[in-house]
């Protein structure tokens, strides 16, 4: 038995969307719908046998569709998201889950009323890294949380309506939310930016969260490089992870202390340790291959199908936007810190 | 024609100091000093004809001594210093200068007004690295300075009197200094950090400093992790340096943009350039293998004889103290941002 | 207008060939083709349009079907190439082209005689890195190519008909065919192998292949290893280019000499240059990311309207398949240096 | 206690050979012998203590001299080691320990009469990574040896006298004597070259070497590259192996099998298995930081005092002389394969 669903938005994401889903079989996909109907049919291309259709009611009025996955702007979500879940169906979103706080909260209240499935893509939760990466965590392997430092950076386009923040830091939040636990999530923001092309908003923008259990967590997102760095170092008291998601054959690396530097040390051993590249061995775990979407969609079924919140729900699609809303209102004060309630 | 020189200090740092003196042909070395006459001894080693002694006062009554080199705790940096400019003597200080910004004013002012000179022994201002990255700036070859990335994490000692910033961002500072025009230094330092193991001081932090120009210099210093990263990101308006430090073969990587994204793109190639790990060629200058230290004695021995301050002087030193200060105020004040004056 | 086109085979490679048939404007997928339907029918997918046949002569006897891709066993091409020649299609084909010489000379034959596109997928030089290869080599940039030293090993699966120099160095030779000049091709082969596993053939082998212009390539496949390694480094009298397959950022890199060693520095200079990591600036060109097989299926459309041969045509998958035959001969004999043919 | 030493020969290497004696407790450096006095006093400095000598028969006269440390060019290694075994002194001589097989024959019997200690330099065998490597492969974590494959390439000094096997392989050959148990040594070798430069010799080479045990190991040596580029993986039937001598982090990096491929996994596991970029886990050992020449010249006073063979003996020189005349003999008939005898 497989779920229907249809694809809302034929721009820059839904093609990936429409592929994984083809490629499910937990899901049959029963069409695709975009305002452009040209655009949805040259999406799912000559050969196919996929429906295209730009109404969006015929599509929530289809009885074969339990499922609706959303890919179009992010003014958008919103209303399109209501209208679904008001017809019954479950809803996946692309990130931002919406433009406000508030919007977020009634999406929210209303999938968990009508006891309905309301999920955030957030494409990296589903990473083979991120995956291997919760594990570690929850295993204790890491020892505690000590820091993380995540760094996204690339030529980007630079955008009239949205900053690099609301642009890039998505993605660094959403996994932040998936790794860390409940009781160490960030407890405040502060976040200072810098527009040194005169974008009118900031291009490059640096975060720091204190977490609830003493560590700090810190992001680095910038339009302006001409390469692409994607790492993150996650400091434990036992080990230290670092991933570098540009790397094919080590993406993650786990590094072991060695040892512990301390004043009772002679000063030989001391220098000893300080000279060193590094003081322990270092264990890069084999990451199986597998497009992240592809486990995205089978969560999405697997949700429905066991009526639980599914890894990435509206609640932590929620906690992002409130994330990002405190780090723009922390960029107006001078990287002042604002506290996040209630996560 | 050779200055003479003494070393005092024969602890950690000392032992690299009288290689590299007694290396140099600029230099005479007339002898290492420390209260610990037994160590000086140890150091200079067996087959030496280097004479040691126990007596500060004496070093700096002997006329054959034209400068000493000061490598002791830093708490002791501003009687020696003192005493040795009012002997006559010029004088070259590990980092920092003084531990504070009132006693480095006063050494610079008295350097200054005997027509001394006074340098601080900012060591990685002196690497074949940071000598080609001042270049390259210098040139014009990276354009406007958009941002500054710099990273330095490693096992460190948890300090008792000092914390991470004191401990390890003087290196980056100073290198800030070095490498950035006068008209484009930071004028404000915002700085959180985070003691998650409880050692009464900062062991992680992270320094924001907006720069004259527009754009963002940003520091992670760390003591918590069991392995070395030493790198600085630099953005330009037309092109991005990457420093690699724990590099042997490509340590300095300058990159193209290659492309300008713009929303004039069609949508094909604003996704080609998206998807793209870079997209513009990159460039490795060769490096000179040259230890960073000989490079420093020289630049003392040739400021000495051309009257003319170092690149690393004593009002390099100063700024740096300047900026640590700020950054402790600013760390106490969950990140508010500290204006530098003066600079 | 486009071409029609049957894929046959629908096993490990031919959903590739497939999937870029489809999405290539020159090509209209008109069916595929496998003896068993089944496996036909759920590589097409059950979105899919494009119809499938377990009969071969059907589709050679279909006037709508202008060519066909071969992507069956080794032992199938001979017969199914033929036949399709015959009835006058044009015939793309795996790697290797036929099993033995005299069968691939006598389709060579066949195609020039009826005017055809004889083409052999030689995936591998259709990529960005090897097409920037090609380019940099025929602008002269490297200068005299002195040596080539191809390094292919990863873990595969060791195999009861072929050894690991018909598994893999078809690669390599066909890579190094398109890449080296007419008159800079391979003169004799020297193999030598093992196989320390007991598998009954050669599962570990080195190959040198001394130029016709005084230079030496030479090639190590291996099967053994549980980390693909896949690097080329191409030294000539001007530059040195070394491409490594798994680097996604630095996929090509040219360095300078920079200096030339010479007698006549003194020892001073010279060990100076010795201890260097390298001599001379790097440069890493950008590649465009663009999926080989993709270009691959565009030179076999080009190549028929402009009645060319392809870059990878007939006689080049001839002058593998004569390679590996001297390669197996040389094996045979201790690595004795077997002389290549009219090549 | 301490055994005194002379170094003879002040010329590229010896002033390293110095350092170490003069840091080791366990020697004492009698002196610096070179025929021209003036080099011998540059090389120990203005500041030293250490006597220098142009005449070697004054050292071996000398009963304070237990020992001699011969940095001489390769001609003079025989008459002055036979000189100072005759003298009754310990020898170290640099690499190849002599010009000819005869030669080394002699030596090596010279010391086992008189029960003198003779090693030869070959450094790399006392760097912490050869350490470590010896280890492993004795710890048997590798499993059974199936493939070496060293690669030492850089851009080298174009000699009259030697080729680029004679300059370079030694330190391959030297290393392989050392970390291969002596019943899986090499059996004979083949070796083909080019000399791409016109240089009258190979500046290319590649040896390779069947072991006794099955497998087989392979050395490219090269003076054209402007990079330096030193790699060995060696291949077991558990593990692999890659040292990479150019990096500071990742020295040495062990890869776990993961899985076995066989022709019983579906089609599907085979072809997730054939495009990992690998299929197990890789460990990174910490690796000490310390200089080779340090463990060299405490091994040689160990030798001495425990009365046994040092790890490099005079016998391991003679089998790398012997497989250096086996691979010139080779390069001259094509690749012919060499037996090696007697190792």
């Amino acid at each position: 038995m497989s779920f229907g669903v249809v694809v809302v938005g034929a721009g820059y994401w839904g093609p990936n969307l429409i592929r994984n889903f083809m490629a499910s079989d937990e899901w049959e996909l029963r069409g695709v719908c975009d305002a452009n109907v040209d655009r949805a049919r040259a999406v799912v291309g000559k050969y196919s046998t996929v429906p295209v259709t730009g109404s969006f009611d015929e599509v929530i009025a289809d009885p074969a569709v339990d499922a609706v996955a959303i890919a179009t702007p992010a003014s958008t979500h919103f209303p399109l998201a209501k209208a679904a879940l008001e017809a019954g169906k479950h809803v996946l979103i692309e990130k931002p889950i919406a433009a406000s706080e508030e919007e977020a909260e009634i999406l929210v209240a209303m999938a968990d009323e009508r006891g309905l499935t309301l999920m955030c893509d957030h494409t990296f939760c589903y990473t083979p890294a991120v995956t291997k990466i919760r594990e570690i965590i929850a295993s204790g392997e890491l020892g505690d949380i000590q820091y993380i430092d995540s760094v996204r950076i690339n030529l980007g386009l630079i955008q009239h309506d949205i900053d690099v923040v609301w642009d890039l830091a998505p993605h660094d939040l959403s996994i932040l939310d998936a790794i860390l636990p409940v009781n160490n999530r960030p407890t405040a923001v502060s976040a200072l930016g810098a527009d040194p092309v005169g974008a009118g908003q900031a291009c490059v923008a640096y975060l720091s969260l204190p977490l609830a259990g003493g560590g700090i967590a810190h992001i680095h997102v910038n339009w302006l490089s001409p390469v692409k760095i994607r790492t993150m170092v996650i400091g434990g008291s036992r080990r230290m992870l670092v991933w570098d998601d540009m790397s094919t054959t080590q993406r993650i690396s786990l590094y072991d202390k060695g040892v512990e530097l301390s004043e009772s040390m002679d000063s030989e051993q001391r220098s000893q340790t300080l000279i060193s590249y590094r003081t322990g061995e270092m264990v890069a775990p084999a990451l199986q291959e597998r497009e992240a979407l592809r486990s995205m969609v089978t969560e999405f079924a697997n949700a429905i199908k066991e009526k639980r919140p599914p890894l990435t729900d509206g609640r932590a699609g929620l906690r992002v936007v409130q994330t990002l809303n405190a780090a723009t209102k922390s960029l107006k004060n001078n990287g002042s810190l604002i506290t996040l309630e209630g996560q």
